[in-house]
């Protein structure tokens, strides 16, 4: 998608072998790019946050595989390379498939064969993410294509009022996003669109990563806090919510980030469609009832307590809330059951959020 | 409440006929209280929200009124003191009813009477809200000591989890609160309770004044984000939700706070009993449908898009969250319908929230 009118990605190789990302600690109040040399310069990205986003840290992974390829290609590096990189965010899934993929790739090269494979192989695994939330974009568009037109038969303006949570756009793949895809194919094919923005508490993904993305692209969207999103509902001011997803189990149910549940029970409560956006890659078969079985993450309570802005003087600083000596809770996800669930996007197309049709259409990961 | 270990109110006298306050604008971060001599100290505590909740508001200007009637009673003084106290915020009820109460008392009497029995009513206004609230806590203390029991029944610790939004503690009132009044009534009672405290975006009214006035009464609590409620009521770690109210219908719709619905959905989706605590005044019998009739306010990006908080270097600071060129939409209220609500806990007594019972307990506010 675009960044100041040129069409980017988050991760991009360079013609003398090294890697290129956008800082993403920076946005949404700078825009740099960083160099990525050898593999202690991916780890490092992908420990400290400059990349996140499930599918760009198996991307960025890969690439690390293949930088340090080029400097020590021996089984011995290979396998410490692997074992590194894996550990950099040890709970990310799509790390640990990203690196298991290269290093199986490339255990049984001759060590001269293997930075070449290794390049070409990352740079496939990009490809395949962006094809896959290309695929998705379609399937969604079709969703926005129907209510824009069921609008503008009742006579409306056919504009389309979504609203989505957190970030599940390009920044977290290499391009196109999950759950903002199907909003970048209804932009591009003209239908006339407006996004809410969860500001997505406590980390401000949406404020930050969601809103930047979409104002670089040149998508109408207005930022709203977490609570605003039942109140527009009961309103009529949403026709569509669409959000992304970190796991889904056989049964539909949902983990997303903290807060996705309550937007689900209002768009329940309002007749809202309420769809979840995903690689076929993120279903794990197995589970089954997302609510007892998915462990949720407790993050630092400084996340809760203090917020990272922009001052009038322009210089990033970190101001606290609370009080002083008042403690706070960080749960990072929650679980949205099935029954709230309109469908899900996937390459693949829809599929209803129920354990048959997840069976019969995505069970399967390599069809 | 306690402050710094001694009982404190919102608003008081002083022996030298001034009044004193807490400016609530400095909290979490610092407690500094504001003398108020005249009239127009008063208007400016209101306008500047030094003072902010419905009931203090009303308590300040009728202070504020007696104030001026020590400098200057004749008729004009008293209609242009409260013609001006009524503008201070116009859209806030208990105001413009404490204003007209002691403009109907004090314009039949002589100038020469007006300074000392304005002085007694603005104390008898105060201690008649102390006295609601205290009602309003001893009522829902019952609720608080069912649930304890049955945990107790059940073989449990007997702790009671309560959740609250916004604040509607004794900040915003003269003293005790309304959804926190049966709080603290129930930790005067020795009853074990903690408090998750919704932060409250945009304004942030849980994690600076909810968690402030607890942590400074000795009440255990926890801040969370707005997006965690419906996770926490999910595995059982809410019992009881207790929210205060800016106006309830005659058919028992509540509005409060923006986020209020949210948690209210998710809490009959558990099964979480979801209370709301208002003084009888609060009620507004010329509505029915919530939704449809209430209008509600729109108030400035800003709120949104930036935050106010301490920084490392001891200055409280605002930073901007959302990025330069993506507005923001800040609707400060939404309507929870009745059918959510578990209960209202008023000072008569607990009522069910529905247009039957509201009539036959509420209706006449000067039962």
């Amino acid at each position: 998608m675009n960044v100041n009118g040129n069409p980017t990605r988050t991760i991009w190789p360079t013609a003398d072998f090294a890697v290129e990302i956008i800082d993403q600690t920076r946005l949404p109040h700078e825009f740099v790019t960083l160099r990525l040399e050898n593999m202690r310069d991916a780890e490092r990205a992908i420990r400290d946050m400059q990349v996140r986003g499930a599918p760009l840290i198996g991307v960025t992974a890969a690439y690390g595989v293949a930088l340090s390829m080029r400097h020590h290609a021996s089984d011995a590096a290979l396998q410490a390379t692997c074992d590194m990189l894996v550990k950099a965010r040890p709970t990310a899934v799509n790390l640990r498939w990203a690196v298991e993929r290269m290093r199986a790739l490339l255990s049984p090269l001759p060590a001269a064969a293997r930075a070449e494979a290794a390049w070409q192989e990352a740079a496939r695994i990009a490809e395949q993410d962006v094809e896959i939330n290309r695929a998705i974009g379609q399937h969604g568009l079709e969703i926005i294509r129907d209510i824009h037109r069921q609008k503008l038969a009742r006579g409306n303006s056919g504009m389309v009022n979504l609203l989505t949570h957190c970030n599940a756009g390009w920044l977290a793949t290499v391009d196109w996003g999950t759950a903002l895809a199907p909003v970048y194919a209804a932009f591009e094919a003209g239908i006339p669109l407006h996004v809410w923005v969860d500001e997505t508490r406590p980390r401000n993904q949406g404020a930050s990563l969601t809103a930047w993305e979409l104002a670089q692209h040149g998508v109408p969207h207005t930022v709203i806090v977490d609570n605003a999103g039942g109140h527009l509902m009961q309103h009529g001011l949403v026709d569509l919510a669409i959000v992304g997803t970190d796991r889904v189990t056989a049964q539909g149910d949902v983990c997303n980030k903290i807060g996705t549940y309550l937007k689900a029970l209002a768009a329940k409560d309002n007749g809202v469609p309420f769809y979840v956006a995903m690689p076929v890659s993120t279903l794990d078969m197995d589970l089954q009832d997302g609510v007892q079985e998915i462990p949720i993450e407790e993050r630092g309570q400084d996340e809760v307590t203090h917020i990272s802005g922009l001052c009038d003087d322009g210089q990033v600083r970190r101001v606290m809330v609370t009080p002083q000596g008042s403690r706070a809770a960080n749960y990072g996800f929650d679980v949205t059951p099935a029954r709230l669930v309109s469908g899900l996007i996937t390459e693949r197309g829809r599929v209803a959020a129920e354990a048959g049709a997840i069976q019969s259409a995505l069970s399967s990961k390599d069809k």
